[in-house]
């Protein structure tokens, strides 16, 4: 088993300067990246405190993955993510034990990390995602 | 500044035993505690898997807290917390700051636990706690 932890937790945020001024005021939290994403139609900005990490996604527009959740749900919390040593062998273990996957293989997240997710349905409804060593 | 990190992600779930058993088998998380709560109407477990903590939250019935929020959001995750040295201080802190409250001093939560909620707008949507250490 070679899942070794969180990763991060993923929050979508209608006013991304707004979320990081109050994760870094509120709680002491440092940002660590921020990245505009025109093809995922994002920006996003990780925070770090400690050994975890928070993910704040913003849309660029409503048609976005983040613009059609904020619009269904609202802002808060969007995924969690577990760290993997090796992301292709967690897939092909989780698929051989019958979990649904969004991803059948890795594919390139924000900030250059290597990424998948599985299917809500997997986790009793939290969207998951795998991340790599960075 | 003395918030260290996260404490736990909390998620509310249908059915605890399945939950248990997806992140257990799916992720190699370790079963911590597990406690039933009847003044709280809730079931709740703690998983770990390295430093990182996920708390499943089952409802004993549809008028508790969890079980209005799966009524109204399905399940899914339902807070994150933070980990404080001092929980008392530090609501002190956040209220000097402006930050709205749902608990002005720190109670016993789940598990023998120093706690206290924040209100989601504090934090863009995400309804936040603070766990003293334990």
């Amino acid at each position: 088993m070679a899942v070794t932890g969180f990763h991060h937790v993923a929050v979508a945020v209608e006013d991304l300067d707004g979320a990081v001024d109050a994760y870094t005021r509120l709680f002491g939290m440092t940002l660590e990246h921020r990245e505009r994403v025109e093809d995922q139609g994002i920006e996003a900005a990780s925070l770090t405190i400690g050994e975890s990490r928070l993910e704040l996604l913003a849309s660029l527009g409503p048609d976005t993955y983040v613009g059609k959740f904020l619009a269904k749900r609202g802002p808060g919390m969007h995924h969690v993510a577990f760290e993997a040593d090796d992301v292709a062998a967690e897939l092909d273990r989780l698929a051989a034990d019958g979990a649904p996957l969004i991803d059948e293989k890795p594919r390139a997240g924000l900030f250059g990390l290597e990424i998948a997710f599985l299917h809500p349905d997997a986790t009793g409804g939290v969207l998951t995602e795998l991340v790599g060593r960075g």
